[in-house]
C-alpha cells in the first residue's frame, strides 16, 4: 500500500514507473487524494486500458470528472473502452497497437513502425512487439513481429512475409476463456477482433496473468464456503461481507439441519447406547473429509481437461480401490484408539469390541462412501449442464455430514442388535 | 490426449505445431511411442528448456538415451539445465537468447541480432524480443528492445541507448518467487543470472503461467484435504494416491479424535439429555465451517499482500464483527427451526425452550469463535516464522470441531442446570 505522503515525496523520476506498474485500486487512491491539475497529469500518463479500470474503480459521480481530464482522443478510446464488459476480452485489452498496410514494403513499415512507437515510447508493454496487417476497413489479415521486420529485404511486401495463421480473440470472449486461448498458444499478445474480423485491440499476456490470479483468488474463496469477495478482505464494507459469507454459510448450516432429522430418527438408539454418540463427529467428519479430497481432486482435473465426462467409470473403479484402501487405514486405527482406551481406562462398557467393530466398520463405508460422493458429484453436474467448480466442495461435505449418520446408526443397529440395542 | 495415430494421420505441416505447444507429459508419451529415427527428429525440433523437461519426464534409466539424439551443442545445453533444480529459475529458464557487445553500433547489432534471429526461426518466443547486453565476461550491462534497434540511428552504440535499468531473476531463484518478480513488473521476459552476474538464459512470462497454473493446482489440492499430488488424477499410481491422500486424511482423523474425548468427557450430560446430542453435527460443522471462510480468506489476502502482520488488530476487529453477525444470523434460524419442530411434532420434550436457547446461543459464540480461530491461526503461523497456506483450512475446520464442542456442553450445563442437568 503506497500511501501520498510517500508518493510525493518520491523522486519524480521514480513516481512514474510506480504509479504505472500499481494495481488500479491503488492507481485510484493516490488520484483521489491528489489536486485536480496533478491528477490530471497521471490520468493521462495511462494507457487506455489502465485508465478504464481507474474509471470503474471510483463512485459512479466521480467518473465524468475523470474521463474530462483525458485529451479528446483518449477520452474517446477509454468511453469505446467502458462499454464492454469488465470480464470480457474488450474490458482487457488495448485499443492501441501499431498497424500497418499489406501493400507497404518491409522498409515502408519499419518507418511506420518506427513512428507509431515512437509516440509510445516509456508507455507499458502493449504497443512493442507485433505489428498488425490491416486492410482499408479495418479487417485483420496478418501479423507481423518485430524480429521480421529486422530480417526482411527492404523492399519486400508486407503481405508476401506476414503470418496469416492468425489466433484471435473474439471481443466479447469472457476472460477465461481469453485465458484458455493463451494457454494454448505460445503468444505474449493476441488480437481482439469483431465478429466480422474488424481488429479493435490487443491482450497481452500480463493481463492475462492478472485475469488468472483473480480467478484463483475466486476459486479459493469459493472453496473456503464463502462467496467470493471481488474486494480486498481489509477494503469490503463489514455488512457485504457478512452478507457474502452469510449467503454460503446459511446454505450449509441449512444443509446440515438434516443432520439434526437424521439424528432424531436414531434418538431411541442414541438414549440406549450414548457412546455411539461419542464417536459422531469423528466418523461424519472423517466422511466429509474423503468426500472433500476426492470432489477437489475430479473438479481440478476437470478443469485442466485431465478428465472428461468418458471417464465417469474409470474414476468410480479408482475412487473404489482408493476408498477402501483409506477406509480400512481409519477403520483400524479408530478400532485400535477404542481398544487402547477400553484397555486403559475402560471407557466404553462391556460392549466395547462391538463399539469398536460399529465405528471402524462404518469408517470404512462412510470414506468409502464420501470418496464416490464427491467423485460422482461432479460428473452429475456436468453431465446436466453446469460447471463442476470447486464451489461443491463444501457442499460434498455436508451432503456426506448427513449420509454419514445415516450409515452409521443403520450399522450399529445391524451389528448391537440384541446388545446394547 | 493426443494418440500417436492420431498424430501420425496429421499433415506433417501441422504436426510441428501442435507438438510443440503440447505439456512436456503429452511429448513423453508421443516420442516414447514412436520408432528412433523418428524420435530424433522430434527430440531435435525441442527447444533445450522444453528438451529438459521432457528428459525429465521420462524413468531414468531412458533419460541418457534421449540426450544421445540430440545434436552436441543442444545436448551440452539440456545437461546444463538438467543439473538445476526443477522448481528454480534455472530450471524454468532458456538458455538461448538474443546477445549484442555494449561497443557495437545500432546497425551492427541489427544485422548480428538479425543473424541469431534467422538461426531460431519458427521456434517459440524466447529469443524474440529483447537483446541482452554482455561483455566479455557474460556480465550483464543491459538491455535493448526490437522496437529500439528499429528506431536508433545506425551509428549510437549500444551502450548509448540501452536500457540499464534492469531487473533480474537468480539462477537459484524458487519458481513461486520468479512468478511474484513477474507480477511486479511489466516485462514478457527476464534474464537469469548467477550471483557474480553473469547472465544464463531467459525465463519468458508464458513459462511462468505455467507455473501460476500448477501452484494453483497445488493450492486447491491442499485445500480439499489432501498432499498435492503432482500427477495427473488418472495417470498417479492408486497406492501413491492412496498414501499422499491418506497422509492427510490420517492427520485430520487423529486431529477429530479429540472430539471423542471432549464427548466422552460430556457423557453423563449427553445421556441425561439425550437431545443435546442430536445438534452436535450442525453446531460443529457451522464452527467449522466458519473457521474455514475465515481463514480462507486471511490466508488469501496475506499471500497477495493485502493483509500484512501489522493488520492483526484490524482482522480481530473485523472478524468479531462478522462472527457476531453470522452467528447471530445462523443462532436465530437454529431457534427458529427448533421452536418450529416443537409446534409441530413436539420433537424436543418439555424443555424445548431452553434448549433453543442452548443451541442459538452456542451458535453465536461457535461462529465467533471459529471466525476467530481461523482468522488468528495464519497471524501465528507467520510470526512463528512459516508460510501460512490454504493448506492448513480443512486443519482449522478440526480444530473448531473439538473447541466447539466444548463450548457447546460447558454452554449447556449453564443453561439447562437444575431442569435436564
Amino acid at each position: 500500500m503506497v500511501k501520498i505522503a510517500d508518493f510525493n515525496a518520491l523522486d519524480p523520476a521514480e513516481q512514474q514507473p510506480l504509479f504505472l506498474h500499481l494495481k488500479a485500486a491503488q492507481q485510484v487512491e493516490l488520484l483521489m487524494a491528489m489536486p485536480i491539475a496533478e491528477r490530471k497529469i497521471w490520468m493521462r500518463v495511462l494507457d487506455p486500458d489502465d485508465a478504464v479500470d481507474v474509471v470503474q474503480g471510483v463512485p459512479p459521480s466521480e467518473r465524468a470528472g475523470l474521463l474530462d481530464l483525458l485529451d479528446r482522443f483518449s477520452r474517446n478510446e477509454v468511453t469505446a473502452l467502458l462499454a464492454y464488459a469488465e470480464d470480457s476480452a474488450g474490458g482487457l485489452m488495448s485499443p492501441r497497437y501499431v498497424r500497418v498496410r499489406p501493400d507497404m514494403t518491409a522498409a515502408e513499415a519499419t518507418n511506420y513502425v518506427r513512428r507509431q512507437s515512437a509516440r509510445s515510447a516509456g508507455r507499458t508493454v502493449e504497443t512493442i512487439h507485433y505489428a498488425y496487417v490491416l486492410d482499408v476497413e479495418q479487417k485483420l489479415l496478418g501479423v507481423i513481429s518485430c524480429r521480421q521486420l529486422l530480417s526482411s529485404q527492404p523492399e519486400v511486401l508486407v503481405s508476401e512475409f506476414m503470418s496469416t495463421n492468425l489466433v484471435v480473440i473474439h471481443e466479447q470472449m469472457h476472460e477465461k476463456e481469453v485465458a484458455k486461448t493463451f494457454s494454448l498458444h505460445p503468444y505474449l499478445a493476441l488480437p481482439v477482433v469483431t465478429t466480422d474480423g474488424r481488429m479493435k485491440g490487443i491482450v497481452t499476456l500480463d493481463d492475462v496473468v492478472d485475469v488468472v490470479h483473480e480467478q484463483h483468488t475466486k476459486d479459493i474463496q469459493k472453496m473456503g464456503g464463502s462467496e467470493a469477495l471481488d474486494e480486498p478482505y481489509l477494503k469490503i464494507g463489514l455488512t457485504k461481507m457478512a452478507r457474502k459469507r452469510g449467503s454460503w454459510l446459511m446454505a450449509l448450516f441449512i444443509g446440515e439441519m438434516f443432520t439434526a432429522s437424521a439424528m432424531g430418527y436414531f434418538e431411541a438408539e442414541v438414549a440406549k447406547a450414548v457412546v455411539l454418540a461419542l464417536f459422531v463427529p469423528l466418523i461424519i467428519s472423517s466422511g466429509g473429509n474423503s468426500g472433500s479430497q476426492a470432489s477437489t481432486l475430479v473438479i481440478r482435473a476437470m478443469a485442466l481437461g485431465e478428465v472428461t465426462l468418458a471417464d465417469w467409470w474409470k474414476v468410480i473403479r479408482r475412487e473404489v480401490v482408493t476408498g477402501l484402501m483409506l477406509g480400512a487405514l481409519l477403520g483400524l486405527t479408530g478400532l485400535i484408539r477404542i481398544m487402547l482406551w477400553q484397555g486403559v481406562f475402560h471407557t466404553y462398557g462391556e460392549h466395547a469390541v462391538l463399539v469398536a467393530l460399529t465405528v471402524a466398520l462404518s469408517l470404512v463405508v462412510i470414506v468409502l462412501w464420501g470418496g464416490l460422493a464427491g467423485s460422482i458429484l461432479p460428473f452429475v453436474m456436468r453431465r446436466l449442464g453446469f460447471d463442476p467448480a470447486t464451489a461443491c466442495t463444501p457442499f460434498v461435505a455436508t451432503f456426506v455430514d448427513v449420509t454419514g449418520l445415516i450409515i452409521y446408526f443403520s450399522l450399529a443397529k445391524v451389528i448391537l442388535v440384541g446388545t446394547m440395542l
